[in-house]
């Protein structure tokens, strides 16, 4: 029996979840494989930690250095996170001739281009189906199962986080507070939730996304980012008396010579599938020339989705090992050559629909002067709504737009901010998958 | 530029679909390979019919034959459909060393086992992602994605037709009859339903995912199928008041002994995600020991979706021969040597809940009779619903059961059927997750 060894670095929720997988699922992978794949050696800086299953003598070290240099192992799975000591280390396993399978998006979105260029140099592959969506088999999808599709557009909830505390505010009318408190007592959201709940992770793996799909680079600095953090209970249950759910969700489109990407709540209709993706998970739609479209739904994160992911993507290199076919699909989904920069277009030239609301004092006239405003900047009012009920004299004003420039509404927004019948900055919502 | 040639056998709806996306996005697809995919030879017997595309000289054949017998040509595929011919010019391609793409599932659900042991012979393989859920990466999903999970059970809405028919009752309340007559007038049933709306198609199709999901021989003949035809607008009703979908699903369950595969109408409950997709659309759930449940959502079929699939499945055997690595994924997921005969268990030996209907005479002590020959066959009922108004002096009784097993209630409603209170066969529909 062949056999592939393979090396972890960082034993984390995800680390652990890969080496469980191998010990509970060894015999059915090497049935399926034809090979067995070993865990040769597993590296943590905390070894005393009970993780819940044994390793074999000789496998767990406190020097990550002993794995990359290993001359037994092949591939290299990199489960440490962030953009330092990551880096160092897969760049090490790299030039020593080794696969990588990773996790990190945060270290793929900003230093990706160099990594696989690297990779292509020399002669390995960089595998990152666990990076985005956990489990779901996003990059599979886009790189193999679309491969004669012109992809239009990948429209996702991607961020678990996000997702949990806008589907607690809409079932259960929370503040935006206390829904991120319980996400973190509940696990769901880290200590410090600023890269998710910002809408930063989301971007990260919005970025790999749309490169695989266009066979752009990766151009992290170019998405537009705005997370959920000024969503509001009121705006939630406007939403859903017209129809839509607010999601936080990663939006790129290509027209053929510009790429659209951008990360910010939008409300999208009941009949959109999306919106009915609830809680922790993870949905993305998938939409091509000749698919129509698609979408995969699944756990986005967690220690064994995610590890079932690095574990898909490792059986991968090693068949392509087995059989000499290393780079058989390029990591990119295109080949190097025709993988170029393509310019994106800037949050303000896109257009599209908006929700607004308003927090204007209580007097005759207002709606006239911020409607008036809308008008000269050529923005139709598809409907309005005003409630009786004044917050320390102040009322809501909600608004859904016709077809409306971005520029636009954002300079109209700017104005009637600064008028003096308006007590806060004017929320803004766009609109998805509407007409 | 290196340059792969293929065949296609059948110009109907997905065939031509085909050769029009090789047109289309030949150059993105050459941008992804390193290689051009040619169509070098089309063969259909009507060679006069406009399909809206423009053919090279040479290309179009009647004789089938010219397409397998071309030395040049190294893969075929095969979008002839039906179990005769289709099966001849398999054979036929496979002993000429040459590879296959197949959109038939009736003819892999019945002679499979047969073809993929000549293909394994012949070192050539066949590859078969259009046969199952159109564009939805099922077939890659199962093998490649999920590599490392023990499948647990798959459960999908496999037949467009049927699933349109049921969103139309359910929708708008006509009966089965009228449905079915639009759903033909519109173009998604045959003019001869019966492989549809029977369930057999179904059945093809969870025939040839189990066998992928488990290293299982495929076996058509122990999969319960049983149609859509006696649903009525009555029971959708109902239904939809307890909170339930009817759809017809393919549902497959391994216990690690053996095999549950069946095809019936099912309720599901409002939250469960395949009770959202309607029309004709199709989705698989998918659950695996590491990443729980996960769920694929798409065009089942259709000319460019299905041509998608196809293309995808054309590209990996064209990568394969790039390397030099054929069969680097074993067709049925498992090396031959664990692919294995699994028994299957019978219908009568499952448990679980279900809806029953009544139609009895209205008269006191009906109810008595049906609950206590129910409570002999240890069926506790958990909600009984009897309407006021009659159908020609009968009435329907709705019931939802606990947890029964299935060979009891069988034997309970024969029994009951054979009352005299009763008009006509009790309706029984299977319920899952529910508790």
């Amino acid at each position: 029996m062949k056999e592939i060894k393979i090396g972890i670095l960082g034993l984390g929720t995800v680390g652990t979840g890969i080496a469980r997988l191998l010990q509970e699922n060894g015999s059915l992978i090497t049935q399926r494989l034809g090979a067995t794949l070993t865990l040769k050696k597993a590296a943590d800086i905390d070894l005393e930690k009970d993780r819940g299953i044994q390793f074999e003598d000789g496998v767990l070290t406190s020097d990550a250095d002993e794995v990359v240099n290993d001359p037994e192992i092949d591939i290299i799975l990199e489960m440490i996170g962030g953009e330092t000591i990551a880096k160092d280390f897969i760049i090490k396993a790299i030039n020593n001739g080794k696969h990588i399978v990773t996790a990190n998006k945060a270290l793929l979105a900003s230093h990706g281009n160099e990594l696989f260029k690297l990779a292509a140099e020399k002669g390995v592959s960089i595998a990152f189906e666990p990076s985005v969506g956990g489990c779901m088999p996003i990059i599979k999808t886009i790189r193999e199962s679309l491969a004669g599709n012109r992809i239009v557009s990948i429209c996702g909830i991607l961020n678990g986080t996000c997702n949990y505390i806008l589907s607690k505010i809409t079932n259960e009318g929370v503040s935006f507070e206390d829904a991120l408190a319980e996400a973190q007592a509940e696990g769901f959201a880290e200590a410090d939730p600023t890269l998710d709940i910002e809408g930063f992770d989301t971007a990260h793996k919005l970025a790999i996304l749309s490169s695989i799909a266009y066979g752009a680079e990766i151009n992290l600095k170019d998405i537009y980012v705005e997370g959920i953090s000024n969503i509001t209970a009121m705006d939630i249950e406007f939403a859903d008396q017209c129809g839509y759910r607010i999601k936080l969700l990663a939006i790129t489109k290509f027209n053929g010579n510009a790429i659209e990407a951008r990360i910010h709540p939008t409300m999208i209709p009941f009949s959109n599938p999306l919106s009915n993706v609830n809680g922790s998970l993870n949905a993305v739609t998938l939409s091509g020339d000749a698919i129509g479209e698609m979408m995969l739904y699944g756990h986005g994160a967690g220690m064994m989705p995610t590890a079932s992911a690095a574990i898909s993507d490792t059986i991968d290199i090693a068949r392509d090992l087995l059989f000499g076919a290393t780079t058989r699909v390029p990591m990119l989904s295109f080949q190097k050559k025709h993988i170029k920069a393509i310019p994106t277009q800037p949050i303000d030239d896109i257009s599209g629909y908006y929700y607004v609301r308003f927090s204007a004092i209580d007097q005759p006239g207002v709606l006239s002067k911020i409607s008036g405003i809308l008008g000269e900047h050529s923005i139709s009012i598809k409907s309005v709504h005003q409630y009786e009920q004044k917050l320390n004299g102040v009322v809501p004003i909600f608004m859904l737009t016709h077809h409306a420039k971005e520029s636009e509404i954002q300079k109209a927004l700017a104005k009637i901010a600064s008028l003096d019948i308006t007590t806060k900055q004017p929320a803004l919502i766009r609109i998805e998958g509407s007409s």
